[in-house]
């Protein structure tokens, strides 16, 4: 089923919920209101029909049918059309997830489409329901809900980066070897968001400048800049993020190479340890035909514990010298 | 053969297909037309020919006729010069190859020079006299065909760059050694990328800003306004692409740093597995005349086991350790 | 207690000290006074009293209750909402900690909300009471006096952090190796504390764009660009410390190379006093019939002092080439 | 010598060849011409003739004289001042030799003052008396002409620049150790070059924004623009051969690591080959009175046997494993 | 004594040179003149003094006194407060010194509050006094004079500083281990002479913007110019600095890993050296009954020649290979 959820609505009030795109037409002309129609990954005849009722431009819905669009917003005239990508943190493979999705705006109707779970947009339709002040300020409340919706969602994936980067830290300074990779992936992942947010902020900036042409109502225009006071800070974590990440991978750079001279020493005194002794058999395995200690009775003994105390000294002196 | 392709338009339709030069400029005065023109290698003269019927500068013909032209665009009175950069991936040696095009368009004709294989112009051609409803816009919408099919053949080029970033991360984290000189190669092609393509940027923003003051039609506008959209995607990528292999040389020399340690452990490891029974060996060479263990029946077997004793139990120390 | 301190002024002078809300609006509409009323954690119920005393906009209060916002400054209508984030360095963990302030500015009322123990707004009140004619310039003043506050007390958080940072030198050339991580925490801390003074630029920039629209004295003007002076000094000082952090990072690296050299020439010249010696045990351990100094009387304290001088000889000369 | 080359152009047309600074100010206002006088590393005297002349601001002249100025464009009243930066490279020791050349333009003359062998502006005088027409615009387009051909000079040096970059890369992955300090050097060179050259464009933007406010006739202004657009496309690769080099940097230092790396497995390949055939020696130069072994008639030739065994067995092993 | 020199000057002339600053004010006014007052870490009084008789503001004077400013210029009414940073090189501690000047300019005066030994304002005044025609422009010129001052004497600080580095590029690639440590601190020096020079350019840039509004004669525009081209020049070669440093670190680490790689070839081909003979020892110390070389006549100088025979072969391999 491609039509998700369909409302007219007059006045900030829903009156009617149509089962079908042409009903929707005809009821929101009947009534002379607004209609708000969510589609979700539409068979292309939906969207065929979705253009030929409300004029929309034939590069817009190309793009809407390709997908693979940047974050955008586009005017045809009176149409407005925003390209989105709603983002999803999964936990369990530690990457974020970008969905897209699709919004014409015109002068009596929103219609959405949307090609992945997030972002949840009966959420923000039904808080419009529940303030029919704002929703009866029009289509372009319509659009706010969804920017606004989409911006929230972004919370829990830069805090699910966050923990990430927290995990990280750990890690390096544990002296996990895995963790240039999760650093790189993680990085990775850091710029496919801004990717997705950062034209968020031009569009927003737009928003506000055309507020004033386009006579958008002022409760609007402050809600879009909250929206977009949100937006700065999405954008202003990941920037943190990925020179937190960057710092991390110099870091453990050194790191790495301090552990390996850490290790040289541990390996050279282990050598050391276990070499030394072989100096006593080396001497008294000597053939020379006068050694007095080899005649002696406790010259054996003597030699052993001679290549004990040895060994045991160096192990006391690399302690001492924190080489082991 | 210079000539590819020629043709006389007539309100967005093809009137004519002259075969000469001569014959096009007399067949578009006599119809009151529009030209245009495919040239591919040209030789001198035909260029100057077309220099001299529709007065092009000097200097264009000039940088037309050198080559080796970053992307740009011209305004010399009502005549347009364009250089772009269309590109190709070889996928075989993994690298970009870059044409070169020039386009002249004037009030009433459109002259192509092209020196490579890449854009493929007849597509362009074609798709224009499949809309003579955009053809019939006049030179300008050409302009637009042309700059549409040199962007959207960048897309494969993405593509490709993308898939060997991909490969690179695989060889990365499996410690291929060419990896950085793959790194270092693609960076390099990255880079020529992003030279190709970034003046569109500023050129596709200078035709916007100058389309009101020109006079473009409306719906050429936001079709200009389409190529820049998709200009900017390969910029966003290409930046991508370059930060992510930044990262990559850096994770590298840190991986490259890692794996030295390991094998530095893992050679420790069995020296000192290869040299420790010597320690048996060197005790048992001593001289003393009273070794007591020297006249033991079981002796000799007793201390070749002792010697394997010793490097098993190295052996399994290490193994615990994960050194080995 | 959430009411930390409350006032009612007419022209610069504290008239009344009201201790409840309700008695502070009735007061400063009788007197036709202007209110200063400091929050400190208050209720919620305290917050939307204010609210609807002073008619502050949703989005305001839902962030003064939220909190967690970047520094920011909007304008609803007649009233400035103003977010701050003020710091406080903690010498003995050397962290730096933010609070959060919100302040409302309305043409006769100044409400501040705040979350932590810094800034000290006692002082802040103090200083403007102690200054009758600036006060008596209304609500701008006491914003310039918190602006102010703040800003001041960022001046011990640098120099905090420049403590820590020589600190860090020291350790640098000294070659502790916590020095790596040390260096990524602080730069931690920097980057925060850019988070946080960083919008401080563009708001008193915004500010003071804004005093000739909005009829701001001349002399609460310059003072707004002394604090902007100061603002910017804080954040030329953090962006040096980043700097200085990046440098000491990969100085840092360097000398981790530098000195892991160093102990592999140590280990190496120690390892061929030890190993030299066993070359004559060697030598004279081989069974050969013939080897006349075996039977030498002193061939025996020869081999021993020919080991010793091959021991002492190494030393001497890795002393010499600075190995040892 | 210090007046390289002196004339007098009427209407495009050089009409005299004074010998002399006095006869050419005499000539140039009996005819109402222009005069173009080259200097080449002048005495001090005739600058101060010049200046006297044609009224040359003091600040310039200083300039002048003292030279080691930034490439520069500054308008004195109706005389421009103009510091140029030419370039030579030198094949043989494969460096950027940079002159300076200083323009004064006033309304009826130019004076270049040169100090070194580069630009060439004999040819450019050439090109210019070849085209009549041109030259007749006055001095604007003498200044046009020297620009040109200082910037064309930069050609063959971004070409040198791009051979030593080709040649620098086949060291790198050669691992000639030489190649640091190449790149270190080269990328001095480069940035040299681009403290030449990035002035020069905001210069030629000046010009082009002043074309309109002086009255510059247009085919000179389109002539700047196209001097504008070299000196992009030299920044352009200048640009690049910085970040190239970038690269090279931090890839020569992970190819230093993985070379250590594949010498560290070759060393210890070898040692071990060397070393592991002293274990037999060891085990039988035990001396138990009971190892069967010892008398064995083929015991010796059996144990040399095996020591070459186990050499060879791990000299395959080792290749095998690419360690050798 | 904090008055340095003090002049009333008319027209350009120095009429008196009074020995109090009370004395100044009255003769100033008595002539109708301008007064230049050089105070040299003066009292607090002295200062109050100066702010009573000229309505210094209070925040420029509080700044003043305190000190630790950055570069800035302020404009309080008809007064300009100017903070400057001289500098100075000192050549056997290879630092820069930073002094700090506080300059009010008024309608008829100017005053200078210096804290170091630089800048050379004596020198400053005299060469007014030399060009009364400049100096009669008034205070204005006066600055000019300051600044210009204070900007020559960044030269040798430039240049004392490029010594530095030709000198660290050598100590770079002779090998010297003490080269990290002074790039560090270098750059530190660069960095703080950034910041004392960075503000200079947006001040004069603004002083030039600023010309037209306060009729600042044309003369003294350009002046102002010169002095900014000079700033430029500073901020350029500062800028070059860093770069050149930041390579040299990167290529410092490079160089020490290669150079560790060349010690860990010596150090093993010395082993080899010293152990491969051992291997004859081994072989010739085994016990086997029938080892016909122990019996021959020449077994022992032998076994002696073979031995050396193997160091010398390997020593004359590890030459050639240049491993030594």
């Amino acid at each position: 089923m491609t039509l998700i959820d369909n409302g007219v609505y007059v006045g900030g009030q829903r009156t009617d919920s149509p089962a079908s795109l042409d009903e929707t037409y005809e009821l929101m002309r009947e009534r002379g209101g607004m209609a708000w129609i969510g589609l979700y990954r539409p068979e292309v005849e939906d969207v065929l029909s979705v253009q030929r009722e409300f004029g929309l431009h034939e590069l817009a819905v190309e793009d809407a049918l390709t997908g693979h669009q940047r974050s955008k917003l586009e005017r045809y005239g009176e149409t407005l059309f925003v390209v989105l990508r709603p983002a999803r943190y999964l936990d369990d493979v530690e990457m974020v997830e970008f969905g897209e999705l699709h919004v014409f705006v015109g002068p009596d109707f929103v219609v959405t489409v949307r090609h992945a779970e997030s972002p949840n947009l009966a959420q923000a339709r039904r808080r419009m329901e529940d303030n029919p002040d704002l929703l009866a300020l029009g289509p372009q409340s319509v659009l706010y809900a969804i920017l606004d919706q989409v911006v929230d969602e972004y919370a829990p994936v830069v805090a699910g980066l966050e923990n990430d980067i927290d995990e990280i830290e750990d890690q390096l300074f544990r002296g996990d070897p895995e963790v240039s990779r999760r650093i790189y992936q993680l990085h990775r992942e850091v710029m496919s968001s801004q990717r997705a947010t950062q034209p968020l902020d031009g569009m927003l900036g737009g928003l506000e400048l055309g507020a004033e042409k386009y006579q958008v109502p002022l409760e609007l225009r402050r809600r879009l800049r909250d929206v977009h006071d949100h937006v700065l800070r999405v954008a202003d974590r990941a920037n943190g993020f990925r020179a937190l990440l960057q710092n991390a991978l110099t870091v453990n750079a050194t790191l790495v190479a301090q552990r390996q001279n850490e290790d040289m020493k541990r390996i050279s005194s282990w050598a050391a340890i276990l070499f030394a002794p072989t100096l006593v058999g080396a001497v008294y395995g000597m053939n020379f035909r006068d050694m007095p200690e080899l005649r002696w009775a406790w010259g054996y003994p003597f030699a052993l514990a001679m290549m004990a105390a040895i060994a045991v000294g160096l192990y006391v002196a690399f302690k001492r010298n924190n080489w082991l």
